[in-house]
């Protein structure tokens, strides 16, 4: 999604050494919320082994909301004042990535749709883990830059 | 929404002793996101002050979505095994209710429906807490009750 | 949700002849896209029918979606230029409803959870109908209006 | 998105003959759902315009829920039981991206993030469609079939 960069490029309040960074997690919580809308459709679609598949449904269908909605917020570039919501959502994104990547891991080998959705979250959670170090960090240097002007 | 409640006593996984309290989270985070949706369009309407009412405009688009994503969530009971995700989505949403609560209530005296969503986002918040300290007591009892039993 | 009338009687933008029309279709929606998420969790809960219920699950799922989506499209009141949305939202929303409806209506006496949420799509499709009757009644009075005025 | 078509390749009911085409739909869905959040919010940063901006942005937030869950939607493969949900949310997706697109491009010299916005509209649009063609040639064939077999 080159097209994502582009845009918060020209977005008039986006901190434009940031667009590469921000673009990369954006698109990665895209692609993990239709990989984990699929994987738990995929699951509900095997009647087999239904019964030990519940956790791995829920975790994908739990996961699938986390992501979407942290990309809704990160469309909005994050403001000093907003900052929180993004860091306790990226949080909360990151928890439902690891949930559904260990739940799906567990049937990389039955399932191909498994293997994947449990790269792609495992993928997403590091992008969204990268980006709160990112934040942290502007936190730390924000705090420094009020201490020395007060 | 005394359904929701009908519909957790019959849910087979649901704790049927936190139907009540649990009804109410869902019902208030339901409210909160259609309220938070019809006062940001309802800011975007103002013609006079739309400048200074960006902010709001953002606090209630970001409230609506974390709103709407945690009741998503709470529809599917929490277990011991996602109940790490419901810590940290309810945390995520109180910091957007809050946040909300505080800009609309900044507009409270010029539009009455900025009054009503920083009512209804405190509201929320406060729902939120309860129900986090209702997991934190039922974690902390969990670790006991693992503790004697090994 | 007396709340969501009140807010749209002070919404700058909303037709107050019609508000607690527009209200009641709203609170339908959201009360709708919370049983249908408890509802296809319920059904996934369920070990005995899995295998029969995944219909029910599937239709669940969408309905929620469709029910969430078309309540944040009503949320921002129609104007002229954007009726054509959400009337082709509202039949999509009609279509999920009654889909749903039929599902979850063949496990009515198995599960209460289905029973309920089989009359509340009922209900919540029949709101939506309502709705889209007005936005057809008031497209052809502003036709009749442009003819006169031409 | 290469990723989601291995997924759809290896859903347990998709129908494989589809899969890129599918895939293609979903992509751009995805895209535009971000693409319209990004613009939304960058409008709304522009002071210079904000008024005239207004239906722009909602516009853009209205494309971005349609376009959301008309992927979430497609996630879960189309049976015959659930096509004329498909067909109809499709079509309120593409009522969504034309509106969008229209909003967009009368800002597009003044603004990157329309131009772009409106193009990717146009896209998803166009891709809508298509699969809206493709459904409609599969029920003619469907009901042929049942007419020779009846």
């Amino acid at each position: 999604m080159k097209m994502i960069e582009m845009m918060l490029q020209t977005h008039p309040r986006a901190d434009t050494a940031q667009t590469a960074e921000r673009a990369a997690v954006i698109d990665a919580l895209a692609v993990c919320a239709q990989a984990c809308g699929i994987c738990a459709d995929a699951c509900l679609g095997d009647s087999l082994h239904l019964d030990a598949l519940r956790p791995c449904i829920q975790a994908s269908l739990d996961c699938a909301d986390a992501c979407g909605t942290t990309a809704r917020l990160l469309n909005r570039p994050v403001g000093m004042w907003n900052a929180p919501l993004h860091v306790a959502q990226l949080h909360a994104c990151a928890v439902a990535c690891q949930l559904c990547a260990d739940a799906c891991d567990a049937w990389a080998d039955e399932h191909s749709h498994c293997r994947i959705c449990a790269e792609v979250c495992a993928h997403c959670k590091e992008q969204c883990e990268l980006l709160l170090v990112e934040l942290a960090s502007a936190e730390t240097q924000n705090s420094e830059e009020a201490a020395f002007s007060s």
